[in-house]
């Protein structure tokens, strides 16, 4: 049996403001990262995501970032280890906290932003992400870009690792992402994100643009809500997936029935 | 055997800026109020407070606080309760987080400054904080001022609960703090602060200005280190008080005995 | 010539966040009240409202806040004089450096939200407004609701003072705004809205629920924008208006031709 | 006759936390940095600053950063040039205002921490502080490293510029500040520092840790008050500058003088 996860950063909203559509895709996906407040979201906002996730059965990851509300966590940043360490520590903590209110637990903890793109291409902040989630609990599984010195680093330190790609987004030939900037670097299609993911899993790894393929473990698909047709999208790659015979499945359920 | 449980505030540095002689307080009481990064402390500093508080063989207890960073938590405010209580939730969970990445556990919780203050007199907004520690593990202890409507919404709830009453403050014949504008709201003289908590102590209550007693259950004794003489002041109390026949304890060895 | 003003907030974005259609209310009203990063804005979005308001021909206003990005500035505070005094300075000067980069200058103050509502009944808030505001600059205009204390104030200190009244809210018969939860309070039907205001301006003062008329000078008329339908009816208001004979004028017209 | 200015940043404190020496370093200095609630300071803070620095006859110069309290703007971040450009503004403008209320004006600004360390360095970033300050008021002095990035987009420009040197730190052979983790980096014996500024003057340059000399316009001298022993320095400083026929003297005449 295939087994794979979708996964979407959720709780985005922050006191009067809102953003997303988390409503629409706790329908479509398996999995929540949710904003712990220091990128996005607010007490509230984090309590009112879980409850509501919990009610949609989806598991709930902690989506830290940095400290950087005004930028939306997307400003690189340079902080000093045990600084970054006890900021993750401390926004997971808020997060499972608020689970435990609602009686929920979490499952995972993806980085957020610039903090995860940074932590993708430098090993001494992966290695600062990675026992920082292993402080807190070494149970919890680090959701991670496949290919990425986060998701080495994870693995090195035997934490459970969760390889991940992104729907809509082009691969360069060394499997990281082609930047924004760059033509065709986001796949607005929908029928071109669904071939796109599908070709990557019948591959078994990244398809680049170029058509290389870089063999990896892929266990979950990250899809958005915060543009234009987004869920939509996300709606007719799960339909696509499960049409071809794959299982959605909890992070948990798919890293174990991996090993 | 009689028990007794000295507290402080701990952790109330923010990035470059200290405050507070936590290392010498930390030889004195028995449990730490640590504050989580809305009036005081950052994820940092909460983790070295943790670690040296652990170290120090000090019980750790959660300090929340309204969002105040600039007014240290002294501003009276007007939250939504179910604001609030996330608030209350997130805080705690952090700390938490922190802690558990140590090898600690909280003990207790004990809000700070304008918060409770008015929790202490307005029933409503005691009940929200009772709510949110109860939500978040119902074993805590609340930590809250005698005879207060915090304390009252603590027993009514049957959260654990320990009275505290405050060395260095004189008490109206009401029980309530007398205002700190006033002549002799706060005392100043160690030999006079001794004093006046063993006079509570041997009456079983709060001993007014006017020498008026009203009957509580005294758990613990805050003590202060952030003025010049009051962590003097804090040795001589414990010693004091040990010479007197008192055993100093952690709070849940004081509650537990008390039933 | 009857004179008449148009005022809204705008500027509420924050970061990744928005909020508003001031593009559209820019073409209906002649004078906005900016947020100044205390309840929204961040310098970016000061920065492109000045901007456009100032190529839309619609005069600039400061509209500082409590420092309460989370509760959109409705939090209800106590600060000290000085403190708040010193915020307010803070906010306006902020606001008034970034339109002097843009080539402009401001011609008024409103306060938000709480900060507004408390000291349109404290009369000792509303002096710390007035002396905050006349330290600044005493050529500025402050816009405050009709009858209140805040109006008064500045009356009282000889600082120019514009009227204000509510195109979408009913009063009660002491001229204070009906509270929100109370039926009625807010004016959602367009052509109600639009009586409701000429029905104020022809009296020469506030029209209350029950038809009860305290008469006031109406420099001003607030319109909003952040409901579905507001800017529709504040086009419409404005159309009315013009027919009603009456000329929009920027609020330094308005107060110098009334004296 | 020969000028030379002294400044320090002061105003560092933030709500209850203080931090520095300034009312002595007032009486030393010629030039207050005033820290703009970005990285230190809050608006209270501003303001008594701006009293205290009237008082004293010391003139008000903007200290703008990165937006980052807890990391007192030390951390290295990227912020877009549009961004950075308006949160200068912002910072600016506020304390202008604050200035305003006090019956003062600003005279200059002076980046403070990682932001000015990457405006040393990187050309872009330079000409973003540079264009802020220029939109503000083209007659403000910017207080700027000599020999940096910073210093040249001032001159390239044609805004008005003054070259500062640090009277506690070695320099390299390229004229930059020896790195903090490096021997000698720091000079911290007070005869040292007074002879290490007086051979720069005389040499009409930067010397470097290897005797290099380095041609540059000295205009001011920038000193401490945040260690031990720092304000004693500064005045020993001050009086070996007047025995060697130094005149001490704010930044515009200093400025002036030179032309």
């Amino acid at each position: 049996m295939k087994r794979i996860n979708l996964n979407a950063d959720l709780g985005e909203s922050f006191g009067a403001w809102t953003m997303g559509e988390d409503a629409a895709l706790l329908q479509v996906i398996c999995s929540a990262n949710i904003a712990c407040g220091f990128h996005a979201g607010d007490p509230l906002v984090m309590r009112q995501t879980v409850h509501t996730a919990l009610a949609a059965g989806v598991s709930l990851g902690a989506h830290p970032a940095y400290p950087d509300l005004q930028g939306f966590g997307r400003r690189p940043m340079k902080l000093a280890a045990a600084e970054l360490e006890a900021m993750i520590l401390y926004q997971v903590g808020a997060l499972a906290g608020i689970a435990a209110a609602e009686g929920g637990r979490l499952t995972h903890v993806k980085p957020h932003g610039a903090l995860s793109n940074q932590a993708c291409e430098d090993a001494d902040l992966a290695w600062t992400v990675v026992r920082a989630v292993r402080a807190f609990d070494r149970d919890l599984i680090l959701l991670a870009p496949v290919l990425s010195e986060l998701y080495r680093a994870a693995e090195a330190a035997d934490l459970p690792v969760a390889g991940e790609i992104f729907a809509d987004r082009a691969y360069t030939d060394t499997g990281m992402l082609v930047p924004r900037k760059q033509p065709g670097a986001v796949i607005h299609d929908p029928d071109a994100l669904v071939d796109h993911v599908l070709r990557m899993l019948d591959a078994g790894g990244v398809v680049s643009q170029s058509g290389k393929v870089l063999s990896a473990t892929m266990d979950s698909i990250c899809v958005h809500g915060d543009t234009p047709g987004a869920v939509d999208s996300a709606r007719r790659l799960r339909h696509a997936l499960e049409t071809a015979g794959w299982q959605l499945a909890g992070l948990t359920a798919v890293v174990a029935g991996r090993a």
